[in-house]
């Protein structure tokens, strides 16, 4: 069942009709929270405010008070706080849509008076052994960023306790800063996706060497399907960061553009990764494919050594036990008479053995 | 017999002979209708008007009127009514020729007084469960669009609910918007091909987990054909798209670009998950393989396992089926009139088998 | 020996010993031809003049009439013919070095007073249904075309016939229309091999599902040596027509690009239709393998279950076929004896010979 | 245990928990030394000095002295000396934080005053036989450079000798030629593994010849895994390089950039290396493959050929060891009362066996 | 042995220890000529001078006579030579480190008074089947070229020919003419190795079709490496001849850039003849595997074939020789007794078998 809602995962299923306007506000991914859970946080140097609130009216006030706000929705079934946020925050239809439709591919565009910013955050998800994803969407204005995301629970934690404590320069810093530390902070959780992959791969890796199963296989597919929904996130991530880093808009201050440069090292960094992974596992499925052969090899040199030694033995074990009457002729097996036959019979039959061994020995199948 | 119009599809037949003048107009395809139907629908904010028409003369009055008026041809095989359309509102003979040389790759052609733009439409054939493509091309002028079908029934319904219904902005909007709807349409109607596709690659994994068949394999090819003609699509749409964008052309609003901006990135899109798809259907050509060999693996050892428990004991049997006459010498085969012969002779196999067992037992075979 | 020929073109031989000057005219390829042949065609809207003369000469005064004229040259053997239009046209050494050094690849040369392209004619030969290579060198002056093939017979049959008739617009137009029109008919003649391709696709693909053997894999690998051959004619073709496109050349009249942007369409959906095949091609290879694998199995099959049932049978038999003495122990085979021996026996061999079959069964082997 | 070690290598671990502040220093890395060792080296072209200071503020004296001075850092644990540093130095946080998380991807970042640069250093450990990676870190400013690396040890002992010997012209030239000669000791490095690779891809085509093992492959398989990492280092190098050649820094003097064009030849040289290698081990693969399934034949074919000749003969053994009663019937089994009984049944035998033999020849198995 | 110095110029030795001073004179390849041979061959449009000299400064006059002076030098052991002439003629020391560093990849450098170039020349050496390459350096200067190799006999022997004739446009042509008909002639000797790969190709096309052996594939494999090392050469030969195209040296004359056109034109089409050669090849892998493959096939058929028809037929033949006393009991075997039993169980074996043939027949294996 969960299994099934993880494959699904490469396409985001469009609900949408083809066809309708663009602009049309429905959410198309399942509801994964009951409610929809909606927190401020305003700051600056000096003062800082966090609250939870139950209306987003009770934001509105912030978009024009001189402090930062950022405001982070969880759970995007309720449109008409979409909608609210958007008549407010004056955004564009096609960005609220782009917030409801989840499964977008990461973006950045640039309205004049805000930002717009698209992100896939990953989880690992421990009980089912997948990668699930979900998409950040990010506003960013002259004082104010909004973030919205499927469902509650995120990467962001400690980025909330640098602003509540005051720690690093992020209180001392504008909007901006706070959207890029939200962006280092998702492609920060990259890495540990991609640790976890790379104990994955070294474990099957061992496993192929050691004991390959059929399951070893299916592993490695499943985790070329992985790398593939994580390149599907990163590869557009870099183009969004890289033209953060050249946009001319006023909303980034030239300060800001170091720390950019910092975040884009660090994908450029995680598609090398995720290419040296790729590399990495077509390989395994070759070594996989030989040790089939290998295994297959062995099963056969089995079945030849046993019968090509017996197969022979039981031909002249056959022969004598033929019943040629031997009153009728002297020529009909006088073997059988003789005083010394069977022993004669039995030593034939070891030499044959002996043969055939030694050749297999010189063949080294022994 | 269907199966085979489907593969033809790769490459739709020039039936034109090697040589001819270029812009003579004939038309290629199969004649897919009875008769052409001619449909226009003539709007301004206020105003809606939607007729079929018999007579394509009837439809050029409005080349004239400053209401926006959208001319739909379904079938091509008349030639005579793409020639009075082409004298009528001057469309370059090239461009006749074009719309009638169906199977035509995706594209953009900026004349100054209008703009032609060649799309597939791509439908899924559920009866034999096969991608079908039909060429629309769209001719944007200052106050109309007129696009041509191969056949009745296109993807474009409900953008006509729209129209008649005043819902959305479209009715407010130019010609220009009315072209970007028909693109979007047709991309979006590419998401449930891809839906469909991704459902199929859903049954295909888990078939190939669970029983793989020949059969499997051939529904695994056939996805990689209509991967590669929705490629042949796609592809070329991206750059019809970004071409729009880019154009400087009086007939393409400013307030239009940043709805082109959204259908492109759903071009990127489909372009992205049809690469994850390729990906993904070339790692079970892998799986599949593997399961193969596999399968050979385990009917070896079955094989492998009995002949080499019975061939020995065969043999054994075999020895004492001789008849060596024991009354002539002590030495034939004394053990046939021994007390306990047989019941040691049978438990000499007994061991055979058992040790056999144990060494199928230490290679994991059984 | 045809078969020869044609794995010989993957690369024209040159047989000009290494270190030649530059420029040292000599024809490389075999002789294809009696004698040369020499045919004019001098034309404007109104005149036509068609004929085939014996000595080069004889066309040198169109060199300066205000007419079209177009010089075909059937067989290069003969080198002072070639001289001798280069010194009356004033061509460069290495023009007439390309022209006879044939087995170039297509290329665009813009010498101010005259544009050089060399393009690459495929037949098929139904013979031996191979793909047979020609080269086609083309001048374009300012009032003259003069093109140079390797033999007698080509693509531009109808091309002539639409002169003489005045068909299409080409009287009316200039030597550039004329060498575009050249141009298209050899992509035109693309089309028709690729359609030949295509259907040897289809067979193929049909044969590889009901009955592959042996040839199928080396029509394959024929099938991709044309692509290969294919290709290395069409990728540089797009260069050349694209360079045509863009050149500031004085010789190319405006009204001729578009024209040469229908022909760079062409060859693009060639080169896009080559790409699809090729995929389609490599997946067959799979498909072929894997029918190789599930015949192996089949016939491994057969065989596991005709020994696994019979084998234990027959050490049954041999069992009872031993010639222990019953005389001198109670212990000595005493089932030989018994009174429902024999059929217990056979019995017995039928329940052992059923449980295999029903371990079949549960395999699916049956 | 050293095994698990280099496979860890592919992705360094990023411990520093996602969300932390950029800029937070905090080595990631293993302590791979007792204490830090700090080593300076002070000269122009008449002075030298050198010497292993234990406190990192002896060093600092040398940041105004117009001589070029060389602060090398084996160790990376002591945050402390880093922090004091990048005081001293003026250096920006991220850059601490880069030399820091060491498994940083090579690259330049060039602040005004400063340029920075991480290089991958590469050891060939002969003890397990793999490549051993170590981040170098490298401060160029006006008179001074400063290098960080993660152990003692490393590729610059001779570059050491000709600062002592005043070999070369390096004591004449200025900091840059200081850095160039440190980026060209790395890349001069990587020749030397790449030569053990090449001995190493050599020993593996000999043993895939003659003796191929399963060995062989795991060897191919690891082999792959290093030119990877190889590649991971080598090809942001090549940027590296590049970007320093094109750079507008004073800090890079004119004379410097031919030498800067040298290096960076010798990197494509070892990026063209790595591609061949790639090339020529994914032959291997093949080779290896096909001689698993060569193998397989032969075993198979030794199977056949003794099973082909016995099973015949021993069924005529079987035939005659039939107890029917020739007294019953004259049809029972007359052979065996024959007189030339026996010998006729060997001679069929020897003559079916003989069959066989030659129907073997002509399938040249034998 | 041979093979053994074929197998190590995939990546030549670069002996210096790492760390040694650039522009360090030490030749690394092995000494492969006695003394070193000087020729100059001095020449204007009137007079040619020609002379092997013994001691190098013999050579040092022209330098500033008004001819053109083509001095060349075989064997690179003596460093002396190497560094006078370096003195003489200014060469910086990067550039004779490059000559004497052999194995250098081909590249173009341009140091304002001359123009650095190196070539890698390719033998094909018939005794041991494998091709050698060698390093050409080639200075050009205002007045005279100066091209080094490392060890007597060039592809050039042509090239003075017509200098000594005066055939050709050489001798009224400037240096620069000179070093072009040097590229020239080392390019046209690719084609000569081009010719003998082909001819390799068929012939093991021709094997793989009729008789595969294991030979068969390391031939392909071999021919694979020597694509490898062409491949390396030629590539960047066509960056040095496009560099040579766009420089914007004076001492490449106008003139001479339509002949550096041509050369280029043939450099691409030797990469493009490499890239079909390559395809091919791996094409012909996978006819070689699949070759394999039937052939386990055809050997498991004959084996299956034998063993299902037989093992029946021994089975039944087994039941007949069971010794079950007939006197015990009516049920026991009464068949020895019947009159027709023999024949009858004859006639039932002949049965067997023929159903066997039967079903043989069906499957097609027959």
């Amino acid at each position: 069942m969960k299994e099934k809602l993880k494959k699904i995962k490469l396409l985001k299923r469009r609900s949408k009709p083809a066809g309708l306007p663009p602009g049309t506000l429905m959410y198309v991914g399942e509801r994964k929270v009951e409610n929809v859970r909606m927190i401020y946080i305003d700051y600056d140097e000096h003062n800082f405010d966090e609250k939870q609130v139950s209306a987003i009216e009770d934001c509105f006030a912030f978009k024009t008070t001189p402090t930062v706000t950022w405001i982070n929705i969880d759970g995007l079934h309720d449109v008409e706080i979409i909608e609210k946020i958007g008549r407010q925050f004056e955004l564009h239809p096609l960005v609220l849509e782009d917030i409801l439709h989840t499964g977008q591919r990461p973006k950045l565009e640039d309205f004049d008076k805000y930002i717009f910013i698209v992100l896939t955050m990953l989880y690992y998800n421990s009980d089912n052994q997948t990668v699930e994803t979900e998409q950040v969407s990010i506003v960013l204005g002259s004082n104010f960023v909004i973030s919205f995301q499927e469902r509650v629970g995120d990467v962001f934690d400690q980025l909330r306790d640098r602003l509540r404590n005051a720690k690093g320069r992020i209180r001392k810093m504008g909007p901006d800063y706070l959207a890029y530390s939200l962006l280092d902070a998702v492609v920060d959780s990259y890495f540990s996706i991609l640790e976890k992959m790379g104990e994955r791969i070294e474990v099957l890796e061992e496993e192929l060497v050691t004991e390959p199963t059929e399951q070893t296989l299916q592993q490695i597919h499943r985790l070329k399907r992985e790398m593939i929904i994580l390149r599907k996130s990163v590869w557009p991530l870099r183009e969004v960061i890289s033209g953060l880093q050249r946009t001319e808009s006023a909303l980034i201050a030239e300060s800001t553009s170091v720390y950019l440069r910092d975040v884009y090292d660090h994908t450029i960094q995680i598609i090398d990764t995720i290419e040296s992974f790729r590399d990495m596992v077509s390989g395994m499925v070759d070594l996989y494919l030989s040790s089939l052969s290998n295994k297959m090899n062995s099963v056969m040199k089995v079945l030849t050594i046993i019968a090509t030694i017996f197969i022979p033995l039981t031909f002249i074990a056959g022969i004598y036990g033929m019943n040629f009457n031997s009153e009728k002729s002297p020529f009909n097996m006088p073997e059988l008479n003789w005083y010394w036959g069977y022993p004669v019979a039995l030593l034939a039959m070891t030499i044959v053995a002996a043969i055939m061994l030694v050749y297999f020995r010189k063949k080294k199948w022994l």
